[in-house]
Order: C-alpha cells, then structure tokens, then sequence
C-alpha cells in the first residue's frame, strides 16, 4: 500500500487526494496546508489522513512513500527537491517547474536518486488525447503541418502568474504528447489590461520542416473555448474538449500538389472526403494518470509525462517569457 | 441612370454586375474581359452590356460614368489609375492595391478630380457587422481591449498571392470600420507548406493604450470558421458570420478591477450577466454597398470605404509581409 | 430539345425554370400565369418563353412537350389532368393532389397516355437522402425501429392549407423513399390558434413489425429546426439538414437483446461506437429532378418519385386530415 | 437538526443523501436498503448513519422526523404510507406513485396527519427552469400556445417501467410547474421493441383555451436531447438543458393577426426581435429543493412540489398509459 503525502489542499489537490484513496494500492497518509481553513477541510474530506501544517514534516515523514505536490509554482521546486532528496517519488502539478533550469535540476535528482519523477499533465491521460495520439501514431494524419489550440475563458486571472503560464501548459503538454517533436523557436504577444500580468497571449512556435504550432490563450473572453486544430498531410483532426459528444473528429480533407514542370506551375487539388468521430474510453484521466504512477513506481518504469517532458513544457513557457518581453522577437530554442 | 463598365468578369465580378442592374438608377454597360469564355458567361448574363477585350476601351468610352475594378491584385492600380484619369468614379474590389505608396496615389488621384474611390470591404454593409458598429458606437462596450478574427477554410489557394492578402482584408476592413484606429505596429507569423506562399498565418496588431488585434488566417483547415471576438470592458461581442441564426451575441460579461492600497493588491471581480443577439437589416450587402456607391456619386459625399480605407487595410497587410519576411519582427507602422 | 411550359410563377415556378433552363435538352418555351405582375417577372426572367395568362393555352400548345405544374394545391389535378390528356408529360409540384382519389386518377391517366407523370419530391433527390438511402440499402442500419422528423419555423402561414398539407410532404416524401414500405396506419393532432388552419401539428405513423414513423411540424416555432431520426437495429442516423457541414451523422450505437430462460428476463446490452459523416455529392438537388425528369422522358423509365409516390403521400396526408377531424383516431390505411 | 431517514441507496437514493449531509439543520440518521452491497456503500459514504435492511424499523424510529423514499416506484405509495401515518414528513422521488388513487391517498392521509408531503420534481428547483417561470409569470410571453418537450437518448432501459413512466415525470413537472394549468385529455402512442415495455413514445396533451403539450421520449436515439420549446403570443423559449452555455433563450418573435373585414379573410404578421439568454443561479438544484423541504418542514409551508404536483403528475402518466393500451385513444382527464 502506497502511502501518499500530499502538499497542498487547495483547488487541485483535494482531486489529487480523492483519487489516490479510490485506488487500490494507494492511501492518502498525510496532508499538509499552511491554511489553516484549507486543514479543516481536507479533515473532512480525508478523515484517515494525518493533516499537517508543516510540508517538510510531511514529506520527512518515513513512512511516507511518495509526494504529491499541489503547491502554487513558486514552491514547485523546492518541495520536489526536498521529497526526491529524501528518497520519496513525486508527482508535481503542472507547470513542472518556474524555471528550465529547477525543472532540469529535479529531472537529474530524480536519475540520480533513482525515484519516479513525474508531471501532472492530466490531459495526456485524456482518453480523447490518448484516441488522436494513436490516430497519429498509425499514420493516419501523415506528415503533419501544424497544431494550433485556442483555450479561453472569462477568468480566473492570478496574482502571481500570468495567461500563459496557467493556461497553456495544457496545450503544450498535449502537443509535446502527440507531435513527438519539440520546437526550434518561439514568438509570443500578449497584453496585461490589469496590472502587470498579461492576460491574453498569442504563442507561435516553429518546428523542423515546417512544422508550426500556435496557442491563443486568454482569460478576458465572453465564452470557454478549448478547440485544438491538428492539419496533416492526409487528414485533420478537431479536438473540442467541450462538446458534448463526439470531442474528436477525424476530416478526411486535404491538399495534394503535383509540380508539372511543362506548366511550370504547381497545380493544388483538394481533396474532401469523410468525417468520422472514433469512440474512446471514457475514464477520469487523473484515475489513469494516478494508476500510472503507481504503476511506474512499483516496475521502475519512466512515467509518460516524465520529469524531460515537465522540462520540454517548461523551457518554452521560458522562451514565450523572454519573447514577450523583447516585443516579440522569436527566440530559439 | 449611371452607366458602369465592370472591368473583369470572374468570380466576384457577376456578383457586382447583378448588383448593379437590379438598383434602379445604374445599369452595367460595358463589361470587359482578357478570356473569351468569361466574356461568353457575361453576354448572356448581362444581355443589355456591350462586352470587350479591352478594358482600356470599356474605361475611356464616354458614355460610362464609373468603372468598377474586379481584376487580380496585380492590375488593380493601372486600371483604377486609368479611370480616374478619364474622370470616372471607381469602385475597386479588395485589397485596393498591391502596395501602400499605389494606395496612396489613388487616393491623392481622386482628390484632384474630385471623383469617388471606394474599395469594396463588402463586410462593412453587412448587417451584422453595421449592428457591431452601433454598439459599439453607443458605448456598450466600454473600451475595447481586443478584436481576435479568425478566418480559416479548406482552399482555394491561390497562386499570385497568400493567404493574408486573400483573406485578412475581411478581418482588417471589420476592423478599421468597428475599432475607427489604426494599429501602431504589426507581426506576422506564417508558413506556405506548398511553393512559396504562406497558406496558414497570424497577425498581431498593436494599438495605442493597450489595445490589440489578432486575425488567423487558413486556406488548410478542416472545417470553415469565420468567427470574431472582441472583448470590451464592458461588455463583449462574438460574431459568427457562419452562424444560421444570431450571428452576434453580446455578453454582459467582464471584469472590474478594485485597487487596494491597504491590501497592496489587485482585486479582480468577475461579472456574468445576460447575452443578447440583437436582429438587424437582413439585406444582401454587396446591394447596401452598390447603393451607397451611387449615392456617394450623386451626392458628392465620402464613401464609408472610401480610398483612406483601403489605404489603411493595404498598409497593414505590407507591414504583415515585411514582419513575415524578417521572421516575424515587430514592424513599426 | 424538351420545350417545357411552366404553369405559375409564383414561389416555386421560377426555380423548376431556372433550372430546366440551364439544362442541355430542355427549355423552358412558355409559362402562364394569372398574375400580370408575375408574368412580368416571367418576361424578365426568362426572355426565350411566351408568356400567357391562359394556363390551357400553354398546355394545348402542340409544340409543347412537357408541363411543370407550379400553381396552388387546389389547381394540380385539373391542370395535370388537362396535360396527360393532351398527351404531355407532367411534373406536379407537391403535395400531387388535394385527395387520392385525384392521385389515384392521374396515375391511372398517365399510365393510359404512356406518358412520365412525376411529382415534384424534391428531397429525393438531394445527395444528403440519396446518401441514407444506399447507407440503408445496404444493410448498415439493419432492421429499422422509428423514422423521427421535426420541421418547424416561424411561418410562412397559408391561407389555403395547414402545417401538415404545408410541411409533411416534405418528411413524408422522404420517409417513403428512406424505407420502401407504408404505413397501415395514422394519428394525427393538432391545433389551429389563428383562423382555422392547424399550424401545429404531430403525425404518428404505424407501419408493420412495430416500425414507427413521427413527423413533428410547427409554423410557429422560434428556430428553424429540419432533423430527422432513423433509428435502427445497427446504426442510427442524424440527419439535419441546416448543419453547415456534416448534415448526415451515422452512429454506430444500438441495443442488443439476450433472452435467457434460466434467469427468466431479457437482458439489454448498449453499444456505442464510432460516428461518421459520409461525404456525398453537392448538386442541387432540384437540378438533379429535372435531368431526371428529362432521362425519364427520354428512355420511357419510370421516375423515381412518379405518381404512385405522390399518391401514397397523399393518402398519409388525406389519413392524418381525417384523424385530426376525428380527435386523434387512429385511422388505417 | 432534522433526522432524515434514507430508504433506498441506489441510483439516486446518494444524491439525496448527500444533499441533506450538506444541509446546516438536517442530517442523515438511517438508511435502509435490502442489498448489502449497497447498504456497504452507504457504510461508507455516510458514516454516521445507522445502515439498516428494514426499511420498516428505519421508518418506525423515534428519533427520525422525515423519510426520503428512494426506491422503485412499486414501493412509493407503501413506504410514504407508513412513514406518514408513524407522523414523519415525507419526499418521494418521481413519479410520485404507480396510480393516481395512491397519490390521492397520499395526499389525503399527509393533509390529516399535518405532516409535510413533497415529491422529489428536481428540475422544478432548477435555476433554469424557475428563470423561465418569472418570465412567464410577469407575462412577457402573454397567452402561451403549446409546450413541446424531447427528453431522449440511448439507454436506459429499465425492466419494470416503460419510457413515459421513466422520463416524461420530468417534462410533465416542469410543464405543470410553469403553466399553472392541467390538460383536459391526453392521448399516447408508443411501441416496445424489445419485450414489453415501450422504448420510444409520444404524449399529446389539451389544455383549455387551445393550449398543447407534446413530449416525445426515447431510449434508442443516438444522442442526448433535452430541449423544451414553449411558444407564446409575444414571445418564444427555448431551454436546451444540454447548452454549455446560455440555457434558456427567449425569443422576441411572433405571429400577430389582423382580421379585417373588408377583405374577408385573416392577414397574419410575423415579428423577429432579438434574442435574449437571460443569467440564473447556479445552484444544484437537489440542494435548492433539499433545503426548501426543511424549510416547509420549519415553517409549516406547503412545498411548491407538494403531494398535488406529483398526483397532477401521476394523473397525466395514468392517462397516458390508458391511452396507448387502447391505440392512442384520445383520454379525458
């Protein structure tokens, strides 16, 4: 039985907590909140768990296992550190880290150590996102041209981050998840209407071989989108996360060029065939994210969402950073 | 009754000739035309018009009034040059020209002979988008933060141009009317996955006072999507053109901001109220604008769209080129 | 070449003479019509045809081969009466008749004469239905449990008919070329609340083996709604024919039924699989009619939406009047 | 504190009880259920309740002041006898009982006893459905013509019920709750593809004053509908209960007749405003209905979903039953 701390009751923690206790082989042991009103409610919610106010006591604690990290990011780093220092696994919400070197630093911590590190990228244990990644894997899409998400909504702006930074991990653990590829550059746009955080953003970012992606992520928009938009060679996908059936529809739609060098021109034939929306599993994807854990931890396997791919997410929330504070400038990577 | 001879007769040129013979007050008496087989479509279409090759021949009889310009890009200036010249009124389809310094001349042409340049932003006599205006205009928005369009489709691709010079001067001319300022600087990111013209492309757009613009333009996508948000203080606007029915929707949604001095921070409240989809004149524009085009013409008043406004439209989408060309560099306006 | 008369010219006429017009093989050579402004409509419209007020004239008119029936309900018989007997082949705008004992007539008539007596289902020949229509043919669907359709709007109001006369050939047309079978029975109910004339309705059709048929139609609805629901022992299909795209949607859903004795119940069983949009061609579907009507005429073939097709639409019509008289009764046909 | 006993922990039997657990002033003593398997998870979804397998002896115990009766319908009218007639008030989950002359007993022996007796109408305490209603009550649809329903899906099937007994409760609560008015007949058709019990049904409802109501409900439809449609004399709603967003929606449009006599016959004008989606409290409406029984419990009050709504209710489902079993024979009420 995987005894389990978690740090941090806040907004995410108490799903974290739930279903780490509605796992077979894993309890939640301990929690630990420095509010003292978000202690009386995980008292309540998790009646068999040590509460706590101090994290180090928690994650100091032998007969805990592992740790669960639930913290604002500004403590990512060093609550991880702390717990792979002593020996524990860990799971950290996402984004993995407030910086690329933290992120790289815990990445190398965790080899050393030999303990499973892993990133919350729930969305990756989708089974929508887990459907389009085999549709891509069996080369269903072809080569594919560009991956472009738009994620808005009214709200909730946050003190101590700005929009892309809460918002688009999702899309970039998503698209580090099905392309496979990470980008070569970054550009991003963004404006803060109130104080000093920005609040909508425009990230571009290039790959090899023509490869782009986008991200539009805002939190001042009158209605909640979360569409993402895969263009391959030989079909396309639209991935609308708030439909309420049929979220992946696979298009049988294209462009095929032939060069005819007596016409000296490229002819362009379009091609529009089917749409077909494939049926997936319907689980709650941090049930499956917490059984991998588990799973990882107790084969010694490397988790999908690993503590490299926690960095690759980080690096270019780094680099969407940079570029916007030089007005744009696309920064390589 | 104004004699107009219609230089061009391919795909937007019928829809203008239609338009014109059925205003009371305007015939088409000329129509002229490089290919035999468009010349053939427009004698059997438009029986009462004298239909020739040259455009030059059609431009300089003296019985035409105006002459309306529905040629390819590249022509647009010479053609729209030479019938001021000959003391015509000129309608010009979009975009006006291919460069801002031939804008330019145009607009200065017409001054000089005190005839009427319009451009053809058809969307500006769109019902929806004079209601948009409306709104706006009354101050139900309350200032505005940002106007995000996205324009995307599967094809048609075209050869002597790229995608934000087909299809962003929709997105850039809704823009000019609905916003009335113009953006101090623009970025372009794009990408042409076939020749050399990019097919997928993102356009930011810098105003003063931390206002923005975003316009995704897509001759690749799986689905067609012609959606505009625009995000107001006090309320916010989504216009979905595709929509069968309430194209426009106003969200009584927004954000108040409270500073503190005592708690040294920002509070953010978040207001949620009713939508409404107000109705308006359900009129084909292309006929408001021919409409408006004669009046102009009798009553020697400035077109809505007049040469400024294509002049405006033209310079951003040179200043999206020059930024695409430099790799996406913030390009000064 | 076919030379056509077109009898009325009101709503309908000019879209059948649009379309014989662009035809190969056919024009339209005279049209009648009582109305001295619709007939200047004609004289615009299309310049070829004589026009005439006296509809007799027209269809007596040797030169003529064919009569496209366009007027009000209560005129088709007797005019299509008058064109089979001067031995032209018919098109009748639907509903065929105002009884089946008209239908049932000019059946027998076209039968005598040797000539092509189509009704005008237009359905039939869209690509979306024709689509269904091999889907259910070969087998994917399996036995078929229901045919559900709703078609409602915001009027148009008639004076001379209510909302089942009005909007039911529609769904009933469909529903007898989508199943090849009829109904043995009818309910009806509905209600009049301006003037006389129900213009809310609900149709209930029995047909063997527990097949049922449901057509919902409504003059005073706030949305334009046109949905129809085929649910079957395999599959299901939406069809909904104002989507943008994908109007025909096939669901791999379905119920399978386990008898067993030893636990003395029936046990159910779900299945949900995958959707699928099938592409289909995009022709006017009136456009294909009248070809067809042409090919019919041609080759002495029998139209796929003849008289006995009119006439079996009818007669549900002529059921559904009754039982409306009667309080709902279930009348047998 | 109001000790509430709990009989029957199915499907919805947690939901109540975890509503009235969230209550200040009421708590969950007992549960009783006859399987150990979901007396177990009542065990330990509620630990401090008493877990009983007679209902009899939870009903019978001193210490309860109320009964929530959550079983399948056989047992309603047994078990809410007993419980009033041992002085405990009581909610019975929908539809109230299996015949109206149990729900009259019912009601008759609560009104004796003075006991409070509430039927468990959810979608009555529903933020939408109680918006819809002070907008009809300050009459901005004025004379109401028809409420039209579809309430379907896929599944699921239940052994001892049929599909109006099921579903319809939910379309009929919420129709009584907002006209305020009882039908004067009501005739049903429906068909059982599989065993006994009909899967797929229509229900047609006359009220006074030409005033319908239809509901159609269906467990073999591919996907899930719950839309409501009321159409007035000045205005028109639509409450799609499966809208992320925007709910109910009221639209300005209608039918206005002129009868002039001169002309002899009826002019009917159609008038489209602007659409409107009104913002309610989003509250859970078993919360809003849990906390108003206490209330009436405190306070004496009737409910608003008192015994008489659901024997209004059990009326109509009865209705329905005679009607199919005699081939849609129109029933009065």
């Amino acid at each position: 039985m995987l005894q389990v701390a978690l740090i941090g009751y806040g907004y995410w923690g108490p799903n974290i907590g739930r279903n780490f206790n509605e796992l077979e082989g894993a309890r939640v042991a301990a929690v630990a909140d420095l509010s003292e009103e978000r202690r009386a409610a995980a008292r309540r919610k998790l009646p068999g768990a040590r509460v706590l106010e101090s994290a180090e006591e928690a994650i100091r604690d032998p007969e805990i296992d592992a740790v669960a990290v639930c913290t604002p990011l500004s403590s990512h780093y060093e609550l991880a550190r702390m717990a792979l220092e002593a020996g524990k696994h860990v799971l950290v919400e996402k984004p993995m880290t407030a910086s690329s070197a933290e992120a790289q630093a815990l990445v190398e911590l965790a080899e050393r150590a030999g303990r499973v590190l892993m990133v919350d990228h729930t969305f990756c244990y989708h089974g929508a996102v887990r459907c389009i990644k085999k549709i891509i894997d069996r080369g269903d899409l072809g080569r594919i041209y560009y991956f472009d998400s738009v994620r808005i909504n009214l709200g909730a702006f946050q003190a101590d981050t700005n929009v892309i930074w809460d918002l688009a991990p999702h899309d970039l653990s998503i698209m580090d998840y099905l392309l496979g590829a990470e980008p070569v550059a970054a550009a991003a746009h963004g404006v803060s209407h109130f104080g000093d955080r920005e609040n909508v953003a425009y990230l571009y970012l290039e790959f090899k071989d023509k490869l782009i992606g986008h991200v539009h992520v805002n939190w001042l928009a009158p209605v909640k989108v979360r569409q993402t938009i895969i263009g391959g060679e030989k079909r396309m996908i639209i991935y609308d996360d708030l439909a309420y059936e049929d979220k992946v529809r696979v298009y049988d739609k294209g462009v095929s060029v032939e060069s005819r060098e007596d016409v000296y021109k490229t002819l362009i034939k379009y091609r529009t065939g089917d749409m077909w929306a494939p049926q997936y599993e319907q689980q709650e994807a941090l049930a499956v994210e917490c059984r991998h854990f588990l799973e990882c931890i107790r084969t010694g396997s490397r988790p999908l969402t690993d503590g490299r791919a926690g960095l690759r997410v980080v690096k270019i929330l780094e680099a969407a950073a940079r570029s916007m504070a030089e007005g744009g400038r696309m920064v390589k990577l």
